[in-house]
């Protein structure tokens, strides 16, 4: 793996972003996002095994905002408020500028079978590190697995809603939203 | 595909998640699979790719008896009691016989990062299904992607929890303990 040069990473990785907007994702090539980012596709290969890489970077990101987010939840909190607490902390990190890469990053996903299984496996992955993180708080194991589904349920309904092209809420309005809406349908 | 022949489809299938219980999935083998059943080689194939598919030969069923669960709800059911009827009405397929065989194959499904990916990718067409099961009755969009994603994460988590070796309970009395747990998780 790369040495720890964050600088390059996020040129690498800025670039590509931007390459992915401008002129879609399958038309970038390393060589592109390479000269974009003022580095050799040999930078590019230290810090990612392929293009494809580029689109799953930020997901160890989101983890760790998630889990401290969690952390950040008052130690009186409940599961769901502790929850609550993580989805306001991931929710400034799909900021309006992010939403064109995002929207870019889901349409490429959702039209190939081997990068939704590997979506699938990060968000699979997630809820499991939530789940670990409720147990931090002493929360106990099936209840921390349940609402660590929960809380992945409300990301994923809330993002997919955020990336459609008819949507302008923000993420964090989307995910109060539908936090409350699950309040009236659980108790309806 | 093979002709429409179920009885040999289900002695073969029974056949194999015999000896996956009996002598584990790892060392079993197309040909023991096909001499169990009194079929050939060949004839397996016409069924199953290969040994793996037989682990994913009941995705198919349950999404069926899912959307018929939806179905049979009354038209005055709200989403999450139409939800709640689904997940009644699969609860029988998860027999005490049955779990030997689910135990084995999450045992297995969790030590092998494809069939694991081939797993999520299951519960989520399920969640898609489900969703556009709500949708026929007349529930919008994000509402019945968000109920969906709730009953499915209560059916993962309940299911986890039904093929533990402590566990005891049904499948049926776990998925209603979830079903309140969530109700005191949200309001709580």
């Amino acid at each position: 793996m790369a040495r720890w040069e964050p600088d390059t990473f996020n040129r690498l990785r800025v670039a590509a972003r931007e390459l992915f907007v401008e002129q879609g994702y399958e038309k970038t090539t390393v060589a592109e996002i390479a000269a974009r980012a003022g580095l050799t596709e040999r930078t590019f290969f230290r810090h990612f095994n392929d293009k494809r890489e580029v689109l799953f970077s930020g997901s160890k990101e989101l983890q760790e905002m998630f889990l401290t987010g969690l952390r950040s939840a008052p130690a009186s909190a409940s599961p769901m408020e502790a929850m609550a607490a993580a989805l306001d902390a991931i929710a400034p990190f799909f900021s309006n500028e992010q939403r064109a890469f995002s929207r870019e990053r889901h349409a490429i996903i959702s039209a190939h079978e081997d990068l939704k299984e590997r979506e699938l496996t990060k968000l699979a992955s997630l809820a499991d590190a939530i789940a670990a993180g409720l147990g931090e708080r002493d929360v106990k194991a099936p209840t921390a697995g349940l609402t660590a589904q929960l809380g992945v349920g409300v990301f994923h309904v809330a993002f997919q809603q955020w990336v459609s092209d008819k949507n302008k809420k923000s993420l964090q309005t989307l995910l109060h939203e539908f936090l409350d809406e699950i309040k009236g349908l659980v108790a309806g």
